[in-house]
This record gives C-alpha cells, sequence and structure tokens, in this order.
C-alpha cells in the first residue's frame, strides 16, 4: 500500500497520482497499486516556515505520515519538493520506507550523464539548499534563473496553487527555459510540483529537456512497490 | 473531510479529484477542502459481479469505507457509477454522510430541464437499472446507444482503465455521440467515469451536451463540504 502525503499542493498531488496510475503496467483495474492518499490543506505554508519565520508545519506532517501508516501504507511519498526540507529529518525516524523525491530526481539526472542542469524551485526550496546539496554531492553543476525570472516563477507558482489558466502559465515558463537555453542550459530540473503539473507531461515547446521530479518520483513508487 | 473511495478505476479517481481541486474556490493550498483517497485495486470487477455471478465486492467496499471513517471522514463520495449498486444498500447503514453520484446527476439533469437523454453506461451498471429508475422517477427519457456502439463503449471504457492512447478512444465515443443526435437526443449523461474522464472536462466536438457525474459530484462535494 502507497501511502501519499499530497495536498501540497492540491493540483500537484492531482498531478502526481496521475502520473502514477499512468505508467503503471496495468491492464486493468485490478493490476493498479493500492493508493491511500491524505491531502491536508491545513498545513502551514512551507515557503513561509523557511522563509520568514513562519509556522513549522512538521506537526501536521507528522500527523498526516500518523495517518498513513494507521491505514496500513508501506511505503510513504510525499509529491511536493518544498515539504522535503521538513520531511527528510521527520522521516528518518519512521518505521516505514519513504521515497525522497529529490534523491530520486539527482539519481535520474546522473543517469541521463547530464553534468549541468537549471534548477526552477520555489524561493523556499531553494532556501533550504536540498537541491543544491544533493546536486553538488553528485558533481552536477546547477544555473539558477535570473532574480526577476525567478520572481516571474513564483508567481506562477502561486497562480497554479490558485487554479489560473494554464496556458498563459505555461508561456511565462517558456519564456525562462529559453532563456536558460540561451545561457547554455540544456535540460532543467522541474524543482517544484507546480512546474511539472502545468506541463502535464507535455514536452516544453524550447529545447529544454524537463526532469520531472513527480513522474520521477511516480516511477520509482512504481518500481518499488512492484518488485 | 471529505473521502474518497476510489481506485475503480484509478483514471476516473484521478479525474475526479482533479475537477474536485479545479472546482473549489481556493486563492492558495490553505483554501483546499481535506481529502482522504482509498483507492484499493484488489476490489473485484463490478461489471463480473452485476453480469456474471462473480465475487460480490461489498466486503471490499466496506473495508474502504471502514478506513475512510477511521481517517476521520464526515462525508463519503465514490467517483465511479456502476459500484453505486452496491455502496447503496451499505451507505444506508453507515453512520457517515454519503453524497450518491446517480442522485446528483439527476438533480443536474432535472435543473437543466431537460426531458430526454442519451444514457451512456457499462454492461453493468445498465444491469443493475441504477440510471433508468432514478430517470424513470424524475420522468426523463432515456436512450441508449446501439447494441453494436454499446460493445464499442465497453472496449472504450477496459481500453481506458488500461491506459490506452486517449485521443483514439475520445474520437470512438465521438462517433457514438454524433449517432444520439441523429437521432435526435441532445444531450448524454456520461454516466460510466471512464468517459468523463476521456473528455477531461472538454467539450465534445458533435453538439451533444455531456452530463458529466464526476464534475456533478465533485460540484455537489465541494458545495456540502463548506457549507
Amino acid at each position: 500500500l502507497v501511502g501519499v502525503l499530497g495536498g501540497m499542493g492540491p493540483s500537484a498531488t492531482v498531478d502526481f497520482y496521475d502520473k502514477l496510475v499512468r505508467h503503471t503496467p496495468a491492464g486493468r483495474d485490478q493490476d493498479h497499486l493500492a493508493v491511500v492518499i491524505w491531502a491536508d490543506p491545513t498545513v502551514p505554508s512551507r515557503q513561509e516556515a523557511l522563509l520568514t519565520n513562519g509556522v513549522d508545519p512538521t506537526p501536521w506532517l507528522e500527523d498526516g505520515v500518523r495517518h498513513l501508516m494507521a491505514s496500513g501504507a508501506q511505503l510513504v511519498v510525499a509529491p511536493c519538493n518544498t515539504v522535503h526540507a521538513f520531511l527528510r529529518p521527520l522521516m528518518a525516524d519512521q518505521p516505514v520506507e519513504f521515497i525522497d523525491i529529490i534523491d530520486t530526481t539527482v539519481a535520474a539526472i546522473r543517469a541521463r550523464q547530464l553534468r549541468r542542469v537549471g534548477l526552477l524551485a520555489t524561493d523556499g526550496a531553494l532556501a533550504s539548499g536540498l537541491f543544491q546539496d544533493s546536486l553538488d554531492a553528485a558533481g552536477i553543476e546547477w544555473v539558477l534563473p535570473s532574480p526577476e525570472e525567478q520572481r516571474d516563477l513564483m508567481s506562477i507558482v502561486e497562480s497554479v496553487k490558485a487554479g489560473r489558466s494554464r496556458p498563459i502559465l505555461r508561456d511565462g515558463l517558456e519564456v525562462i527555459l529559453a532563456n536558460l537555453l540561451e545561457r547554455g542550459v540544456g535540460a532543467a530540473v522541474a524543482g517544484c510540483t507546480e512546474v511539472s503539473a502545468l506541463f502535464g507531461g507535455d514536452r516544453p515547446h524550447s529545447e529544454v529537456e524537463l526532469i520531472d521530479p513527480a513522474l520521477e518520483l511516480a516511477l520509482e513508487t512504481i518500481a518499488r512497490a512492484t518488485r
């Protein structure tokens, strides 16, 4: 039974569950994975906790993990990059298998033998250094958008969370990707699940290869749950 | 807390959760509904139980409802029409609010003052008479696809469950809708969540108005959970 700690945000959870279902080798309902999803919208903002000394979301996450384990989950995943800043220390103490979205993504980048990637992540995730540290440890160079593009990126992420029109937001991302390409960066990590949700599995127009942590997490979840 | 009895099938659950998230009036993660989804793929085929005396799925459904209630769900929904043949008697005895997808859909048809609708449902759902009885009781005339089209419809539903290419399957449905229109039927119930999942909120090319039980269930869930 796969336990999904979701709701951060809800549309990213939908996107992850969609990828999990689509990529499961299944010919009928009964071939799919058993899944329990816990989506608690009252978890305080991870951005505010990381950036402006806001409320620590850890107790809410603990509660969610407890619910998933009580339901019988043997494997826990969270389709949100930023929350891993809080989940990593928390899950180290839990008697349940946990698949780390950051580690899984960096392993996928290594497997593709990429030496240099753009990093599209929230201000909070960047402040936590999660991706940067893991990429550094793997010897992979990372490139951030310009400060102005980073502000655009944050506003796009907030708009996805608010359910705004997707095609326009996607165009905004395409501009950021095109600028990365101009700087010689041919691949980028969609290091915020709202970014991957926006593409929903489609390829960007620009030639930048988008590494999708939500997809990598789904594939790794299927691999571990079915072995 | 909204409890979703899902996994029947998994892609229909993804579609319902997507509609629930998109239609919730929310400006940020914290405005969304608390949701727990229980997707157990081992529930025996509802089609076989209804059509060929297969295993009764009721014990699996009871187990799912028990899990949702243990998680604190105050409201239970199941984004699958066919399963309501088993859920209706089961939920009558449970101390938790239940929103019936069939009743909700028929209420939506009445609200639109439609007098006649096409009915796209699985063989199992048709055999149970769930939709036909509710439509009859509401004085709404219903029209079925031809036997050949019904076979096509079943094969499309199975293909969605197996995760096959969506555009081609959608074309198959468009043919069935166009034939209904030729027979003077201007609206049709997508009475199987795989059918609505295939359109994913888009309008069909033909002029037939598609009534989407998954969407109606999502809207009613949001209305009840936020009042």
